[in-house]
């Protein structure tokens, strides 16, 4: 590249590109670590996005209407880092900048949602960012229908690298933009022709301009460094009713020696090197020096959205009260007041009607009564709708001709769903949930992962929770995917026992402000268990005391869900033959794990043999079988040890050997 | 549509379809669950393909030239099973068929791998198949380069639906296919409109003959019920040199009530339209009745193959001794005579040269030593070769100009690796491996569950397994990927401390006929704690004693991996203090458990308080802690009970506590 010929054509473009070229390449070098190339590579285009059209205020980056900028390329974490220093948000320092990918720095290696304003969304696992986008398009043209384009009328701007579009995720994300025609979403392709491996041609040769108009996208193929082009393909991508993929031809680690190679991906940290560099580009100052000049210029940029910013406040500001409220309300994650009471109301109901359903059956009978109520809800399943019971009749369903519709047909993309929805939470405004079977969790991981480091409250609605599922057989069935949840840091796993338990969960998962849930529910009909009518949300403590010994206790039967019923069943046997039982139900683990050691002591005391079951393998379960601090009881677990096998239901849980009998038995083992 | 012209229009051909739609109907109806629609849809297709082109032989199935048929539509499965049972497959007698779905038969709701002949690979989960056929057709194209178009020239056909196209994993096997030109991979595309939620346009919209054309395949578009056209579009793809997908426009549940629309998806079992469906079909036997000239044209599609296998077996028994031996020898999985010396001979050699390298170094020292002497072993990466250091000097790299390379660039891609990896295994004549970063086993997690099941012995190599990765931060991060990969049934998960662990895992590994290996490697460097040369492969043990205690025995120390060495040093802090402390090395707990109850004894005995020390979380480390059987020791854990952070890995370790120091204050708070 001729970088002088560049400079010289539009010398204020330049410097305002090369300052963060040069931050790059100065936290890189100082940490030691990082991606250089990346930054050094869409510094343009990042430069004239944020110039000319992205709408922001860096001085208030929660407006709620401002245009969203996610990094799905999040390795290239310093190009946001520098454009978020250089237009001026507050927190993102020089300092920080300075210690880049160091402990205790909001500048993390990956762009962590939470570290930093500005940063939408964690991105880094490849693929994310552009399938979480998703999700705020149709956040946004949600709330554009409901409230109006005075207060919702904003793009969504990705910049997505070779990596994020050879992951499948990106197939799910782009088919379901093209399905719903989501224009104002647009996506920058750094297309620079290199992965770690090598040329990207080693192994892609993927036609992306006909693979994305195939999905109906608009497609604008420019030069990544031609100013002017960037410019006029975002504003003929503002235009455009289907969504739209920038093509931009880059050169990585523009100017660098490692420019245009697999080295170039990654640290650039040679001295002479990285002077070179900033030699042919003019670049004069010292380390993390930016020219006062440009730095004002920059700070001119993260000013230049305040007017409208103010102009949409003067707006909010004589919407009316009810619907500022909602607004407000939504956007801070907060239940409306009335939900407590309804689900008070429904768990009343239950308990003295004691239908003998499924729990997903008993999930839509909460939605039924929680969706009227709660606007910002949005549902929707991986194909499954009629399976999960994630459809309540008011919802409507999202589409080209219906953006107010909050039921959405995500098709056979759990991965794409997940990720979808946890771009709706960051967007705000939205509570999302969606369905599939809980075996398909493992689809849907990733995001599900992400869900919980961003602490994020996206709701996944797993039903078919067991061997229970039936005749599907062993690929439908989970076994291991209980523990997988569990495992996984800051997850509320709820696995209810009945309608009651369902409603308590979704209680739960519904006020939760940073934590994700899993609802693991049944697909066979199970009893109601609590019959007696509690005011107190019992599955907030994580787990408790659903029938006690009479007589001496001489055992304690824990259990989960489709497995509480015969965890009674067994106490029923047990008691008959003398032996004191107490049942506890455990729908959530981790809310009993944070209880103090005296709730927990309480429920679980020291003495008695403890026997688990659960239709689902042991690992997770030894922590409450052993006693807590090594006091530990006699104990057992009924469950599996081995993947399931294709019958029906009944008959499954007869040969694995998970029956009240086989319960009562193992517990006889034990005194 | 109008059957009696179709049936009129082709008797013979019509008949045999029809045979395979009746069946379908008649065990679906004695399940009284499955799925009738897609067999019923796709029985056109399915007959001129067996009929006409897909070289077999029923009453020989493991015939390794065989053409593969995968349906990846794995809900279809009674198509699958009325074609074995049709053709004469001997365990697929009509007493299975009329048990499908039910326990002990082998004819599952799903296809299940081993169950039955001629199921080439597990389907159900949706996407798969379509991936696992990359691998089938690359390890034809990678054999058949070896050992001569005499011994291998086989093509692959697949069946997809609309959810195989849905899922993101199907981009990326298209991305490959397309990328490595694999002519021989044929897939028809069940275009039936119809998914389970409603037609396939509520949430999809994609061209399919677009975006498949775009991944550089040759798109045919038929009538899926006329004979002609999918015999001439058969015909055609059998000669391309790209990739064939053949788009068969069908009607879902053809002649029945329910065509064309989603209750067709499922099971039809409503008596007076199935004996409509069937008298539409002119078809008047009884239930699961063939009739007798029926079968015997199907059966003689069975033997139509029998010839070309016999020269076939001619053919194989001129080639030279060597050939057989070693077609023979991969095919049933079987290692190298001398694969156990040279690993010895590592492991002598190292324990004697005590290198500080990171494990994932380890691992590429075993490799340079291994795939020069097993021409089967296949490696790759989703694009991080340098980093998982899996590429060894002599693989060579596939391509369409280099068929026999035994390295595949798989680009960032870690679900379609898998996938492909266990096509590859499943094909027979090739050991995978490949390699990513641990964290992103969440990528890779549906088919490395498919691999567990089906019992194939995969292994992925999982580098930078633990905080120890740094600077990345929290996305890339490990935290509960052991644990989770420990949950699933079949899978063994070795993380092993030292150069010496990580030869004995990959023996194990390369001598597994049923068990997939999931390889913990770090990305840090590690001291070589293995400094005594033992023929005995310890790490086949699961567990065991690094270094006993000296004086008393108070405390054992169990940890796997980069935290043996700082159970080491804690062990030094212990007993300079007086503590005699046991260090007890776990690099498999699946094998570990596998052990009779005297060897895990001796490994632990009960008495001395016990620490275990990963970094990761404690899930799956209770049942060492506590003791087995309910003696419990006193015990503590240390390890990590959040995400990670962005910082180098030796101020994490500090920072979340993962030190010596703190291991020894462990075991002291417990004395």
């Amino acid at each position: 590249m001729d970088l002088t010929a560049l400079a010289q054509a539009n010398p204020d473009h330049w410097s305002k590109a090369t300052a963060i070229r040069a931050l790059t390449l100065d936290a890189v070098h100082a940490a030691n670590s990082g991606h250089s190339g990346m930054p050094m590579g869409m510094a343009d285009v990042a430069t004239v996005l944020f110039e000319k059209h992205l709408k922001f205020d860096a001085k208030a980056p929660d407006w709620p209407d401002r245009d969203r900028f996610i990094l799905s390329a999040g390795h290239g974490s310093m190009l946001l880092y520098s454009l978020l220093h250089l237009t001026g948000y507050e927190d993102m320092t020089l300092e920080q900048i300075k210690n880049f990918r160091q402990w205790g720095a909001i500048t993390a290696g990956h762009p962590e949602y939470g570290h930093a304003k500005g940063i939408e969304t964690t991105t880094g696992p490849l693929g994310q960012g552009i399938a979480n986008s998703v999700g705020f398009a149709m956040a946004e043209e949600i709330l554009r229908a409901r409230h109006g384009r005075k207060l919702v009328d904003h793009y969504t701007y990705v910049i997505a690298g070779d990596g994020c579009l050879m992951e499948g995720i990106s197939q799910e994300a782009i088919a379901l933009a093209g399905r719903h025609s989501l224009g104002k979403l647009i996506v920058f392709w750094d297309n620079n022709d290199i992965t770690i491996d090598g040329k990207v041609s080693l192994s892609d040769r993927t036609d992306q301009v006909k693979r994305f108009r195939a999905a109906n996208w608009q497609v604008i193929e420019i030069d990544g460094h031609d100013p002017a082009e960037i410019d006029a393909a975002i504003t003929k991508a503002k235009t455009s009713k289907k969504p739209s993929m920038i093509s931009c031809k880059t050169h990585i680690a523009l100017g660098h020696a490692a420019q245009d190679t697999s080295k170039g991906h990654g640290a650039l940290t040679d001295e002479a090197q990285m002077a070179a560099a900033k030699a042919a580009y003019g670049w004069t100052t010292g380390p993390f020096e930016v020219p006062g000049d440009v730095k004002k210029a920059w700070e001119a940029i993260g000013a230049r959205g305040a007017e409208e910013r103010k102009a949409w406040e003067a707006r909010f500001a004589e919407a009316s009260e009810r619907r500022r409220k909602d607004f407000t309300r939504a956007l801070k994650r907060e239940a409306p007041k009335n939900l407590s009471a309804r689900i008070k109301a429904l768990k009343k109901q239950i308990s003295e009607e004691a239908p003998k359903v499924a729990t997903r059956k008993s999930s839509e009978m909460v939605l039924e009564v929680v969706n009227p109520i709660m606007p910002e809800t949005v549902g929707g399943s991986a194909d499954l709708t009629g399976s999960n019971n994630t459809k309540t009749g008011d919802l409507g369903v999202f589409d080209t001709d219906n953006r107010k519709g909050r039921y959405i047909y995500w098709g056979i993309r759990e991965h794409g769903m997940a990720a979808a929805m946890n771009g709706m939470a960051l967007h705000g405004g939205i509570r999302p949930y969606g369905g599939t079977f809980m075996c398909f969790t493992d689809y849907a991981r990733p995001a599900m992962r992400l869900a919980a480091l961003m602490r994020i409250p996206t709701v996944f609605v797993m039903t078919h929770d067991s061997i229970g599922l039936g005749e599907d057989g062993p690929t439908h069935q989970p076994v291991e995917h209980l523990a997988i949840s569990r495992a996984t840091p800051n997850t509320w796993v709820f696995r209810p026992c009945d309608t009651v338990e369902t409603a308590e969960a979704w209680e739960l998962a519904l006020t939760s402000k940073e934590t994700p849930s899993v609802l693991s529910l049944t697909r066979q009909n199970v009893s109601t268990l609590r019959r007696e009518h509690k005011m107190k949300n019992l599955t907030a403590q994580g787990a408790y005391v659903l029938a006690d010994a009479e007589g001496k206790r001489q055992a304690i039967i824990m259990a989960t869900g489709s497995e509480v019923e015969i965890a009674m069943k067994a106490r029923d046997l047990l008691q008959a033959e003398g032996i004191g039982t107490r049942v506890v139900s455990m729908p959530c683990m981790e809310l009993f794990e944070a209880q103090d050691e005296a709730v927990r002591k309480r429920v679980l005391p020291a003495g008695p043999v403890r026997v688990a079951v659960e239709a689902a393998v042991s690992q997770g379960w030894d922590k409450w079988l052993s006693g807590e601090r090594g006091r530990a009881a006699k104990s057992g677990f009924v469950g599996m040890d081995s993947f399931g096998a294709s019958a029906p239901a009944e008959v499954l849980y007869e040969k694995f050997g998970i029956t009240a009998e086989a319960v009562a038995e193992k517990v006889k083992s034990l005194l």
